[in-house]
């Protein structure tokens, strides 16, 4: 069963340990802001810092751990159609799009579509860290140091697949910012599968 | 008044609106980790996430904001005899000695000494983010995405001024991972100056 996060939308649902989550860009050029927290206890999230240093780079793709701010996994990439995300930048928001866009009236954007999906789970809005921005595509000068943002690099149909090492509670996104998604707003599918008996 | 961190260790200190904090390497090739909590509610906290996306750059520097988790402006670098400072890695911890340096028995690194330093002022370890790591010398490669981390840019008595742009708990440290500190832990020196009247 596939389910759709409408444009400019989010999600939450549970996540159990051995299961698979399957993130699907049904059109191209779409990203979803991906978040992880544990649910024996929500203050373990996932950590892009922790992440990042652990695996010596900026580009996480098959194979590669996601680590919470415990330093233990709460998720595996298991296999990847475009091998290029996000995990540097803050879920777009309202301050995003003032900040950035200079918007007067901003929508509330990837941030507040994850604190209203989260609050039934007793999840504040400041516990929300650096998401992993499934198919975001940040380009790096490494001598300059700028990120510019490209439109992603996920063709109609292209996947990303994440198994579960813990249970999980997952805040997910069809991501509202105009750059990061070559400047047109579209859905996002996803699917859970359950361990191979 | 300067202070003085003892090699691998940390220590947590109020900063007023206004202060300055002047961090100094007095050896040179010398990382300290730095983090911001607001004092009026210390749920607001330092974000990489949000500081690096609001300035489209990885390296921060003179005149750069460093931006709290609800975008709000809570440091300001004012002065900056380095350029070259971190602010995608966590702070090393048992559990980076473990992983990456496969330490038996890890020292609890700055992400230890924060935890200690900060539960006086009642946070908790699982509200460390990643820290600004001052003088940290982390290199990209923008086409592959790895991360190399190389020694220091700074020379013994460089220094970084940071002004406070609301009431602060900070966190600091003399780092404790060889590789960032070119194989030696020296101290780190730091002053805080008042507004000028």
């Amino acid at each position: 069963m596939v389910f759709e996060i409408t444009p400019r939308s989010g999600t939450a649902f549970l996540l159990n340990k051995g299961q698979k989550l399957t993130v699907i860009d049904p059109r191209g050029e779409q990203v979803a802001d991906l978040l992880a927290f544990s649910r024996a206890d929500p203050r373990e999230v996932i950590s892009s810092g922790r992440s990042l240093d652990y695996a010596s780079k900026l580009f996480l793709s098959t194979g590669d751990p996601l680590y919470s701010n415990r330093s233990k996994v709460m998720l595996r990439i298991i296999a990847d159609d475009v091998g290029r995300h996000d995990f540097l930048l803050t879920p777009c928001s309202e301050d995003t799009f003032r900040i950035i866009y200079g918007d007067e009236h901003p929508h509330r954007g990837c941030f507040g579509n994850l604190a209203e999906a989260l609050a039934p789970y007793d999840i504040a809005p400041d516990q929300i860290p650096c998401a992993f921005n499934v198919f975001m595509n940040v380009q790096v000068d490494g001598g300059t140091g700028a990120l510019t943002v490209e439109p992603p690099l996920s063709k109609a149909g292209d996947s990303i697949v994440l198994e579960a090492e813990m249970d999980l509670i997952i805040g997910l996104t069809a991501c509202s910012a105009l750059q990061s998604n070559n400047h047109a707003f579209k859905p996002i599918h996803y699917r859970i599968d359950d361990p191979v008996a």
